[in-house]
């Protein structure tokens, strides 16, 4: 059987002020009507059943998350004491999944991205839990660049594998992290390199596996997890666990050290939807080149990212602005810098005055 | 006795979305505590006594102007059917001031400046109003110019009058219309040229008949509205004579015209708020260059004017540009630009979905 980890610990801090720490990005419907994760979870349908589908999220979220998928079983919201990264993350979901299904494939996906061609990206994961399951590799889907991008990490393909499945798989030789924009151009313009979209998909027992070689202590704070699944003790247990553990991304802590990856080409679109940025490509803009969501004129203003809310935002003068409005905040940004805005979220939370706002 | 016509016509419109239609400039605080008008009242102590206090406005402002000047008779606040410009509003203080003292003197002044000596300027209106007594002649003040300002218009002032005044006094020479920016340099550096901040000082009897003289029209509708004065016919009256004036200003249906014009220089401090820039003539900046009023945070912004209100305003990578935010509207507004938000609130006229933010 096939179970899908959504990873919903993130704070889309990039994307403040609208994703706040009680409701951040994966829980807004930040393009279109859907909230990312319920736009996560629909993508999956084909793919995995509801019920198996688990939610890893943070204490606060469980109620909102179970709101907003009322089709995911509520014990299958799996919630983290606190955030220690995606390693940890897996490792959670991957217990519960062997202890329903030790035989079986696991995805793991980040719950606020965004794909253009759903049928696409389903017959991918699908192939990609078939070559799982054939091979007992670690498997994960490389995003074909459309750009030099400096903000994801990439994944060097290597030779390519022998499958008699739709989708192009190859041998993964090495995981990347984000490059400088000369090393980027390079990666792109090889052919061998695509971006790493933190999709991952392997037998849960190839992942438990492969975290005992390369993360002993994870793979000891999952055993102890395992073992207490379901008792009085389990909360407990995993606040134990949890307090410490390392802050490990799963590519670094064991996509980088392993030698039986493989990679599914992940030929539709793709975005993170990272920073405010990245609107732009999801909207159609107007004449002037503004994209507007929201009550909006202006003069002589162009190459604009408005985003408000029944306020009228107005400009004059102006061009390559990102501007969010929400009820008690707003943010006036340079385009080419909104990655800063996580500058900006870090005073914000070292101001006892404006804390509130986050 | 001295009498002061406040003419409170204007719509402020440079400085929306603050000055709404129903709720414009002068009858905002937008420097200190107190509004504009009632700063500009509070300005006339020692000068003219508040029942001698004439307040021109438009219906629909009439109770907000008594709530905030308690001090000024409620019959002295007189109601223009619709906005005719500075001449009628001039005309029509003068005959209720000529009922009441036929023989006094009147100062007409705008109820939305900025003045930063107010015990100068005191002086320099009393002086004034003894030369006007004397000598029967159209005075002004001249304001004695700090940068050569394209957005204001000029005096040009001759020979120096003998007077045992501790003001000065010159022959005005000609009023000149807003000048571009070589003209203002060469008007300010010869030392005879002086900004026309719209302030006057005549006898009673003196403006009537040089209305007379010049804008006959006027002057037959202002003895019209003169007989109608108390009686039961007055509001009629008035809108009868106001629906066939022409929109003239008193410095070009008057001052232009006249040939017995005196000009007392003003030296002190005056602004005319015209637009959001001038704000930050008024405030502190922070060490960024920052004018803040409302709660603000920031990463790399420098010499932004920031208006806000409780919603937590914040930017990144910008420079140079003024933001207003109110409940319902805000504008973003490049700094060297801020005329042109009068073209913005244009814009905004004619649309029927926003003409409700006016």
């Amino acid at each position: 059987m096939i179970h899908a980890a959504i990873l919903a610990g993130g704070r889309g801090q990039r994307l403040w002020p609208k994703s706040r720490k009680s409701l951040p990005k994966h829980l807004l419907p930040l393009i279109g009507e859907k909230t990312m994760i319920q736009e996560t979870v629909g993508r999956l349908k084909g793919v995995a059943p509801e019920e198996n589908i688990y939610i890893v999220t943070e204490e606060g979220q469980q109620e909102i998350i179970a709101g907003q998928l009322p089709d995911v079983p509520g014990s299958n919201i799996l919630i983290e004491p606190e955030g220690r990264n995606t390693a940890a993350s897996i490792g959670l979901a991957a217990v519960h999944m062997e202890k329903k299904d030790p035989d079986g494939v696991m995805i793991s996906l980040h719950s606020d991205n965004w794909v253009g061609d759903v049928e696409t990206f389903r017959r991918i994961l699908r192939d990609s839990c078939e070559v799982a399951e054939r091979t007992g590799g670690l498997g994960t889907v490389g995003i074909a660049p459309t750009y030099a991008a400096t903000g994801f990490g990439y994944i060097h393909t290597g030779r390519k594998l022998d499958v008699d499945l739709a989708t192009t798989f190859w041998e993964g030789r090495k995981f990347v992290e984000k490059p400088d924009l000369a090393t980027a151009e390079r990666y792109v313009s090889s052919g061998e390199y695509f971006w790493n979209g933190g999709m991952f998909i392997w037998r849960i027992s190839s992942i438990l596996d492969a975290i005992r070689q390369h993360m002993p202590d994870l793979y000891e704070g999952c055993r102890a997890i395992r073992d207490s699944l379901g008792s009085d003790s389990e909360k407990e247990e995993v606040a134990r666990v949890y307090g410490g553990l390392e802050k490990v991304p799963i590519d670094r802590g064991v996509m980088e050290k392993a030698d039986n990856i493989f990679v599914a080409k992940g030929d539709f679109p793709w975005d993170d939807v990272g920073t405010w940025a990245s609107i732009e490509n999801h909207f159609p803009a107007d004449a002037k080149g503004n994209v507007v969501i929201g009550e909006f004129e202006e003069v002589d203003s162009e190459n604009c990212i408005i985003v408000g809310d029944e306020t009228l935002i107005t400009t004059v003068g102006v061009s390559n602005l990102i501007v969010v409005k929400t009820k008690d905040a707003l943010l006036i940004c340079r385009k080419e810098r909104a990655e800063e805005v996580r500058d900006l979220v870090a005073k914000l939370a070292d101001s006892d005055k404006f804390r509130k706002h986050l």
